[in-house]
C-alpha cells in the first residue's frame, strides 16, 4: 500500500520503518525537505538526525506534507501536537480528504516546564480538533498511549498481553485501522472507545502515563484492562 | 483504629462498611444527619438510602463532618468532588490537621451533560486544591481509580493481579496509606506516582475510565501496568 508519516521524529521513523520493513511504499511528510534533511539532530533529540535515519532506510521517501499526502491512501500523523493542525493545513484538504488519518499526536505543552501539560483537553482534544477542522478525512485516534517501539512491536512486552485503543467517527476506518494494529503491529486486542470524542480519554491518560514513566524507569510499559 | 469516612454515597458505604468489618470504629460525615437519615434515596441513587443502609452497619455511627473528624485518627474523604472542600471546610482544620487524608474523590463535573468532564485538571487537580486549602493535613490521593467495591476487595478481580496508585507530598502518610491498602484492603501492588501534583494524572484518567466502563458493559475492570 502506498503509505504517508507526517513526522520525522522518533515516532514518525518507527513508524515509517515498520511498513517498509512490511513492504509498503513510504513517503515521510515534513514542511522543508532541505531543512529536515539539513538538521544536526532529530525534533526530539533522542534519536538519529532524520539524514542519517535514512541512510539507512534508503526506501522511504522524504517529501512535503502536500506530497505525502497526495501519494499516501492512508496517512500516519505522527507529529508533535503543536505542529499538527499546521502540518495537516499544509498537506491540504484536497489530498487528505476521503483518506484514514491515523492520528498518534499528543497536544503536549512544553511551555510551562516539565512534566508537560495538555494544549488541549476536558470539553475537547486534539483528536476532534482535527476532524472539525477537516471534516472529510476519516479521523481514528490510536496508538498515542504507548512509546514508539511498542506502537509496532507490542509482543516485545509480556507477549502482547496489554492494551491499544481506537477512537473515531467512522466505523469502517476504524475496523481498518484495528486490522493494521493487529495484522501488521501486532498487537492481540484492539479497543473501540468509541467517537472521535472519546480521544479526550486517551489524551489526558499521558500525564498519567508520564508519572508511570518516572515510576518505571522506562516507557516500555502499557496497560492491560483487567475485567 | 478510630476512622472517619465522608459521604454517605455509595464510596462512603462501602469503605465505612470495610472499615467496620475489620473491627474499626467508624463515624460516616456528613453535612446535616437528620436530613441525611430522612433522605428517601441516596446522592447516587444506585445504592440504598443511608438510613437503610445503616440499620443493616449499626456499629457505624453518622454524624457531622465536624464530629466524624474530630473522632477519627485517619480520614477518608469518598464525598463527591464538588462537595468535598465545603465538606473539608465544614469539618474544620482543627480536627484535620496532622490527620492522614485519604482522598477518594473525582472532581467530576455533570452540569454540561453525560459524560461528565471535570472541574479541575491539567496543571492542578483537586488532590492539590485540598492539599493547598489544608496545608496541615496530610493529603494522599488514592483508590479514585477504581469502582467502590474493587477498592476494598480487590482479589475479587483477577486475584489482584492489577494496580492502585498513590499521591501525596508526605512520605510516611503515603506508606501508611500503602499498609492500608495492601493489609485492610488486600492490594498486591501500590504504585507510588509521586508528590500530590500527580493526582492530575489519576484524576485525569476518568475520561478514559468512564469509556471503558462502556466498552466493558461494567465498572468491575482496573488496570494492570505491564511492564
Amino acid at each position: 500500500m502506498n503509505t504517508a508519516v507526517f513526522g520525522t521524529g522518533m515516532v514518525g521513523q518507527t513508524i515509517a520503518a515498520k511498513l517498509a520493513a512490511l513492504g509498503h511504499r513510504v513517503a515521510v511528510g515534513t514542511r522543508d525537505v532541505a531543512a529536515t534533511l539539513a538538521r544536526a539532530g532529530s525534533p526530539d533529540a533522542w534519536n538519529p538526525a532524520f539524514a542519517d535515519w535514512q541512510r539507512q532506510h534508503p526506501d522511504v521517501k522524504l517529501a512535503t506534507y502536500a506530497e505525502a499526502a497526495a501519494s499516501g491512501e492512508i496517512i500516519f500523523n505522527a507529529t508533535n501536537g503543536a505542529g499538527t493542525l499546521p502540518a495537516l493545513e499544509m498537506a491540504g484538504a484536497g489530498n487528505l480528504n476521503g483518506k484514514i488519518l491515523i492520528d498518534i499526536s499528543n497536544p503536549l505543552d512544553f511551555s510551562k516546564g516539565m512534566p508537560p501539560s495538555l494544549t488541549v483537553c476536558n470539553t475537547d482534544s486534539l483528536g476532534e480538533q482535527i476532524q472539525r477542522a477537516f471534516p472529510d478525512v476519516r479521523v481514528v485516534k490510536t496508538l498515542n498511549t504507548v512509546t514508539a517501539s511498542l506502537m509496532v512491536n507490542p509482543r516485545q512486552l509480556a507477549d502482547g498481553d496489554h492494551h491499544i485503543f481506537v477512537s473515531g467517527n467512522d466505523a469502517a476506518a476504524k475496523a481498518q485501522a484495528t486490522a493494521i494494529l493487529k495484522d501488521w503491529f501486532g498487537w492481540r486486542e484492539v479497543i473501540d472507545l468509541g467517537d472521535i470524542t472519546t480521544a479526550r480519554g486517551v489524551e489526558m491518560y499521558l500525564p498519567l502515563w508520564l508519572r508511570l514513566w518516572g515510576f518505571t524507569q522506562s516507557p516500555n510499559f502499557n496497560v492491560k484492562i483487567v475485567r
